[in-house]
């Protein structure tokens, strides 16, 4: 094993492959603290040939390879086992911008480059890169893309997946593969980068990315509006999107009960109590002023609307903002919390949310239910407290509201990991809810892709 | 033989299940006439269950399946080979709308409908379904899935691999892969359906889909406009980009020799002659006059434009239209052409006509070049005649064209089937130029799902 370990720092350099017990520690514990892992390794290439290289020597020794970006996984993804022979390739240090083509619309990033970074080097150029997310400081755009990272913007600009033109992957025998198009349109042959965006790096190894760029917005209009049910939210969102098309970038929905968590640790920050609060905003190009006038225009002839704060300012708008982004760190301070990543049709939210909200009830006679998020796209967080009294033993109860929440989840044809990844917190319910043709595909790919099966193993595929 | 016949006549009926000559005619030609198939028989199943029941009665008989949809495709992908012992399946009779979603924006439809029926469809409900192609009124939704469909509007929503939400798949088993999500984020496991879209049905057969819809626009603005080169057209992109962002729906280039040759057969039509004619639409929701007034204070400030002509009516708009759908159809009139349908990053479409001509016309001194196409996602239509004089013998030139045109394509990292896929036509083009990591990959794939390599055997997987 050691002259194994001293193999891999040739390739990367000594100072480069850390084992030391502090050295290593950043690396071995998720985002969450829920899992801990002893590496035989964490190797810190610096380009694409030294990634390329330790996986062809990890797979002639059969050594198993744990990818890591930002290490901001909620699932575990990214952590490696408790065996002591798993090789963390940490990809900080592969972090160059390649090339940005302002015509082509197209950005060409290093995998370790952060989420902010690519975000700046788009702005740099005059464009946006859209993909925006609580994490966006540390997170990488390799795991971004490993897990088909979603957000703040996908109701306009769509998933990871679909800001993706191409990739540059090491394959699990250390073959480069390279799949760096920036064509918006390509028939010749399957899409195989398709492969590796969502699969968690246990297909392949992300090293590069071409990605989509849009122009800059230059104006932006944000509200705060009061709705008195999931119903009527919903209405919102279709008459919006009649309105306004694909200038509603973003519609997000906040349960009374939020309101009333968020009020209670910032007293007179929230403007209203009402059923639902919609954080609403629409971006677009030309004067800011017409955007706005649209907006008030719209506002003044809506209906179900009961209440609404539109932002006048940039300050304004950003603590319209700030009551959402404030909604995890605030629920932490409440106390534990057993927290979903669920996905419906948004068509489905209202009675999602009635059938589900009941269910709970009745198994846990006051539970409290945080439910808030993209509710354009169909994506709720919906956190569960109080199944006994006090939040007493919490967890004890969690594989049973799972099975309550995802049963309501699936009856709806949705998803219990919209945009966080499956990781090693999910595989066992992803093994009962999903299709299993689909899982039996899945493995049969997973099989003839990686066959010795040392691509990030002990997750779910 | 004749056993096997009446065994699948019993899953679909007699009746759809032809194998007399004039009968299995219709399916057997491809569109443009290049390929000619004898297949064991033709089925006409009508549901999804009798589609199962065909694959699998054939993966035991180890009977090859020729997936077909309304036989539109221009390289040969939906002809059955010439060994009388591949069954063609064919889907026009599974055509029912299974359900529109307008609030969750999402329309589920079997296979067979007619791309056509699909825009219908989505219509009658408020809603847009924006693939737009030229043979619409019968190509099918299952084959614009199999190839991964563009045309005229994938600048502003995508190709069908963008607009696809969900898929229900018949494995090659005989399995009913049901991945039917109407979903916008899903990180639960791999997005199994990408493998099946632009897989030509060498993977499985697509028999319905759930796809996106659109909030209707309710303003156009179009126009035809003259640039004095290629990088003018270009940098004209770039402008009306950040000018309108998503607004720019339609983005066409035509050459000065495309313009000749409508004149040619449609004297006093064509509004005016430079080296670029660009075919741009908006669209947006709102008043048409307020998307039309800001198109014209745009046009009045452009830079670069030579000339134009702004439609003021929907008559105006179609014969501006016109022009452009009618050059197919002009070239055809004209004589034969060596076509192709590349793409390269619309950056690099001056470069690209720059280096290629020059190369043709030293290759072949005289040859005529009608270029046109969807410039805003790069992807020309680029078609060689004129090789020798008269035009004479011009398919004795094709490899040695082919050679030229995709070696540049290929320096510009772009591809050689941008749209129409690769089918029978393409395949030994592909093998050369197509990243080998990227073939591998390819095949490994084809091996896992379909390892008796009865599914569309005989095209390029």
């Amino acid at each position: 094993m050691t002259d194994l370990v001293s193999r891999l720092a040739a390739i990367v350099g000594a100072a480069n492959l850390l084992s030391a017990e502090h050295d290593v520690a950043p690396f071995v514990t998720d985002y969450r603290g829920r899992y801990h892992g002893r590496p035989l390794a964490v190797a810190l290439p610096a380009s694409t040939a030294e990634v390329a290289a330790l996986v062809r020597l990890c797979a002639a020794e059969n050594i198993a390879i744990v990818p890591q970006g930002g290490n901001t996984s909620t699932c575990g993804a990214a952590t490696p086992d408790g065996s002591g022979r798993q090789l963390v390739i940490a990809l900080r240090r592969l972090n160059r911008l390649r090339a940005v083509d302002v015509p082509g619309r197209a950005i060409t990033v290093e995998a370790g480059m952060t989420l902010a970074a690519v975000q700046q080097a788009a702005a740099d150029a005059g464009c946006l890169f859209p993909l925006s997310l609580a994490s966006e400081g540390s997170c990488q755009i390799g795991g971004n893309l490993a897990t088909n990272a979603g957000g703040l913007a996908v109701l306009r600009y769509g998933t990871m997946r679909e800001l993706a033109l191409g990739l540059e992957v090491v394959l699990p025998d250390g073959t480069v593969l390279d799949a760096l198009s920036s064509l918006r349109k390509d028939t010749s042959g399957l899409d195989v980068k398709q492969l590796f965006i969502g699969a968690e790096g246990q297909l392949g190894l992300i090293t590069a990315a071409t990605l989509k760029l849009y122009p800059q917005p230059s104006a932006r209009a944000t509200a705060m509006l009061a709705v008195g049910s999931a119903e009527q939210a919903i209405a919102t969102l279709t008459a919006l999107q009649d309105a306004f098309g694909d200038r509603l970038t973003t519609f997000e929905m906040m349960s009374e009960a939020c309101q009333r968590l968020l009020d209670k640790y910032q007293p007179g920050k929230v403007p209203f109590f009402s059923p639902w609060a919609l954080l609403v905003e629409l971006s677009d190009s030309g004067a800011p002023a017409t955007l706005q006038a649209a907006f008030e225009n719209w506002l003044a002839h809506a209906a179900n609307l009961l209440d609404g704060v539109l932002a006048h300012s940039e300050a304004e708008r950003t603590r319209l903002w700030q009551l959402r982004e404030d909604m995890s760190e605030t629920q932490k301070r409440d106390g534990a919390s057993i927290k979903h990543d669920i996905g419906v049709p948004s068509s489905a939210i209202p009675a999602f949310l009635a059938e589900c909200d009941a269910a709970l009830q009745a198994a846990f006679p006051g539970v409290r239910i945080i439910a808030f998020g993209h509710a354009g796209d169909g994506n709720l967080h919906y956190n569960i407290s109080y199944t006994r009294p006090g939040n007493a033993a919490l967890f004890d109860d969690e594989d049973a509201v799972n099975a309550i929440v995802y049963e309501h989840v699936y009856r709806h044809r949705g998803t219990l990991a919209a945009e966080h990844g499956v990781g090693q917190l999910k595989g066992h319910w992803l093994a009962r809810y999903k299709d299993p043709a689909a899982l039996a595909l899945m493995r049969s790919v997973k099989r003839a892709i990686d066959p010795q099966g040392i691509m990030n193993p002990g997750k779910w595929l």
